[in-house]
């Protein structure tokens, strides 16, 4: 079948709108009709050519929501008609990672999924009868996409699909940081670094965690007013201040706070992010995603002090187990989803979505087909 | 009073065995005679002057056991004739780290205690009419040692003190680091990296938790020996591989252990430790002191996911509130300490113990007075 698409054929070149062909499901897999997708830093990452993993040329995106069309052989836990949410962390059940009870990190499609191809080895999708690969399992943006089983949630279909797409990546990853991965109680204290998409899902979930103190990090001055409405309680610039950041930090809070989280994938930070926290007990979340080949380091007594240093993967969340419930939260009013979405365009704008990106204009584009 | 002593004059000379003079406790003060006490390898450290923080001269020694000889005015919890391991976590029981309940690292004595002196700011020890610092609270090279009453933990009067001096350091914080620090659960799997005191004490601790299995690792094969009889089931010497030994284990383990710990104070080995750890729930913790300065670095993407980097100190044990439990182990037979011992000597021969220590001959040489 035809669809419409937007296909990056190569490294730093915007995307083109074109129409591909889509392969019909084959055993395992689902045919989905998107029905919006936003942009995400992961697709810009992958787009610029500085992910040493990116496959050119690919379908990409993956935050998205749409409504199942098709299902191959021995499909049974997805029917035509469901509306699901793609999953780029699958979860199938069955193997080691999803038998551990201890994280989210599903091995059913992952070293092909990295190959940007189907389980099977090949592609659902091609133009002029050339191969397009896929993208982290998703491909949201092709209007009709193909994704295994295991890589869907099936989730209420009272949900609008336009909101409910940003829980495909951003806002569970921030939500899921604080509640799962960091499991911040009531009363303490908060540090986010890096007010995007993510930043702002950290705090809306450290809300949620019922902290004290929520104190919002970031260069740019101008991210201060949506993170104060999200719940952010103290603002911080670092330009503002001469000492580094984590003195700052530590000296405001008596010690250092309790949790803190980045959200921007820059390796100085994640340092900062791990030493403003308090002897004892601080613990820092890695979120954000470095660039190929980048270290953080620091001095080992800071661990041995009692700091501890992890990461969060799609904030630690079971898609095809945990969505449903975040999109329950959000139809409940419990999870606000709307204030992210700064922009509505039409799909065909896909590449102003991403100079809107770039230029820090935007929180969320959504995109609707 | 005066008291037999082995004082560090200064840096990189061997200890001077002298009468030295030490002041009555005051108050809030308890004055120790020691009966025993080892070397490790903090002492050594500091000793060689690299320790940053290292105060001359000074009263070293830190894992002791001894009898209180006299409390100063308003010491409640402690009474002459009760037996007492030093320590150098203290616990107040009262300060915002032990209040806490996430950590042992007591604030009471903290800062005088790395400054060398008593909560007053003050010396007990003089030789000459000269001030000695103080050492770690506890200074156990001197026969009679005076220490702030939270810096003892009272212990059974049956357990003999030539023994259990070894829970004031090493056999605890190895042991530790592993029920307190990791939670390692029955059925896991662990590596051990370095095979000295805490080494030994982590594979001990390992085997406590019913660890699956235990993988002992040391460049110098005669360590092996040692942690066979402790409890280790796999012996590895990173000469015997060309590939980076994270590499070797993780293909040991098919994908990495579940907790690794490293316990020597190299900050190369402490990242091998981290990335041997299995994706989505490898737990690394660092024990070891690295030299002074020294960073450990590693790619985020390790954290992201889902390695866990942490750290230990005094196997995050509550001096006053679990030591004596160690000791009833002990008693009970549940805790081996007597095989860390090595070598018996006179108080007189500490420089030898040094000498049996530097030259990876000796785990413990336990001094008598």
């Amino acid at each position: 079948m035809k669809s419409r698409a937007a296909v990056a054929l190569a490294a730093g070149q915007p995307l083109e709108l074109t129409e591909i062909d889509v392969e019909g499901p084959r055993a395992g897999e689902v045919l989905v009709r998107i029905a919006a997708t936003s942009v995400c830093h992961t697709d810009a990452f992958t787009l610029s050519g500085a992910d040493p993993e990116g496959n050119f040329p690919a379908v990409l995106g993956h935050e998205g929501a749409g409504v199942v069309q098709e299902v191959g052989p021995g499909v049974t836990s997805v029917r035509p008609g469901d509306h699901v949410i793609p999953l780029y962390t699958a979860e199938c059940g069955k193997c080691k990672f999803c038998l551990s009870g201890k994280t989210n990190l599903c091995g059913a499609v992952r070293a092909t999924q990295g190959q940007g191809v189907m389980p099977d080895g090949t592609s659902r999708f091609s133009l002029d009868g050339k191969m397009l690969h896929h993208y982290m399992g998703c491909s949201t943006f092709s209007e009709y996409t193909v994704l295994p089983e295991v890589s869907l949630a099936v989730v209420s279909k009272e949900a609008p699909l336009d909101k409910i797409c940003l829980l495909g990546c951003g806002v569970t990853t921030g939500i899921g940081a604080v509640l799962n991965t960091a499991k911040v109680e009531p009363g303490a204290t908060v540090a986010v670094f890096g007010l995007g998409a993510i930043g702002l899902a950290v705090i809306q979930g450290a809300v949620m965690a019922k902290a004290s103190r929520i104190i919002a990090i970031d260069v740019n001055p101008d991210k201060f007013t949506l993170a104060k409405q999200f719940g952010a309680t103290e603002f911080v610039n670092p330009k503002d201040h001469t000492d580094p950041i984590q003195q700052v930090i530590v000296e405001k809070t008596d010690g250092g706070v309790d949790y803190s989280f980045e959200c921007i994938g820059n390796v100085n930070v994640m340092r900062s992010a791990l030493e403003c926290c308090h002897k004892g007990w601080g613990q820092s979340v890695i979120i954000g995603v470095a660039g190929a080949g980048e270290e953080i380091s620091t001095r080992p007594f800071q661990l041995v002090t009692g700091r501890v240093w992890k990461g969060s993967a799609f904030g630690g969340v079971k898609g095809r187990t945990e969505l449903p419930g975040y999109v329950e939260r959000y139809m409940n009013g419990e999870i606000n989803i709307d204030d992210f979405i700064t922009h509505d365009l039409p799909f065909e704008q896909i590449n102003e979505a991403f100079e809107l990106l770039h230029a820090g204009k935007s929180i969320r584009s959504v995109l609707h087909y």
